[in-house]
């Protein structure tokens, strides 16, 4: 039988504003075994895809994005806010409620050989994840797939609808 | 023959400031075999310890930070900046070349049975990983081990002979 892992995610209400129950992974995260079956369960289902990057976001991205790449066999790519990169990088701007965020990813950070994995957290209105996939995009990989650990799908924008010709792999679902 | 990991590590001039050589990770850890390396040196060398949680620090810290938690068995908890964690937390400022820094860690994510392995990816002034080690020092748990990537060990500070009485284990030096 499966573990309930949506029974790790702690909702913390009127975060970040009034009005927002935030999902917080950190306690399914903080549980060693709840750890382990999100990166297994994750692990299993890309294991024969030949993934050979794993690109995750800044910077809740980076915990099972780490363990993932590890379990894969694959190497790890950050995408981070403008500025924080040292080398050459490819940039992204992306609208948020009021202005504008901007992601980058090494330019030398992925070839055209590279089968990819864009990992993060939470998916939300699909802005950054939209953002992250039209970056890897743009360096012109083999393949590119796309994993979340929650999807809160009673948000729904064309942004998400986007991201659904991607068949992303989802492990919590907030109908 | 172990591999040479400071060869994947890329230097890159004047980042963020004029006259800084930055030790870039990310060549590093891209690379899936030097990757698989890092992590399993750095596994190997805490196997033994019982280490049941891994905390790391935002954001860096967090890549090779989730894949030991995974390859140890153990819980991940994040050590973030100010007002990102959702939950009530215990926090920590500490003083940077000009003005202050503050960490936060959720107040219940350990416990006194717990065996911590604090990692980040670069030991510089000491001045993050001391105050991170003073934070969970607060919270009272069964013992505390460190891990590093690179220590610039070029910058000599008294923050930094704190830290050795805890014996951290490092992969790259810079002499």
């Amino acid at each position: 039988m499966m573990m309930d892992l949506k029974s790790y995610i702690r909702e913390v209400a009127d975060f970040p504003q009034p009005g927002i129950s935030f999902k917080d992974i950190t306690t399914l995260i903080g549980d060693a075994g709840a750890y382990r079956e999100v990166v297994d369960r994750i692990t299993d289902h890309f294991r024969d895809k030949g993934i050979t990057r794993v690109v995750s976001l800044e910077s809740r991205g980076f915990i099972v994005g780490g363990a993932l790449a590890y379990r894969l066999g694959a190497g790890f790519v950050p995408i981070r806010k403008a500025g924080k990169l040292p080398a050459s990088t490819i940039s992204m701007s992306y609208a948020l409620e009021y202005g504008t965020d901007t992601i980058e990813i090494h330019a030398d950070a992925l070839s055209e050989k590279d089968v990819v994995l864009i990992h993060d957290d939470l998916l939300a209105t699909g802005g950054t994840a939209l953002a992250a996939l039209q970056l890897v995009r743009k360096m012109k990989v083999a393949a590119i797939h796309l994993s979340f650990i929650c999807d809160l799908q009673f948000i729904q924008t064309p942004l998400k609808e986007e991201l659904q010709k991607y068949h992303p792999h989802v492990l919590v679902r907030y109908p």
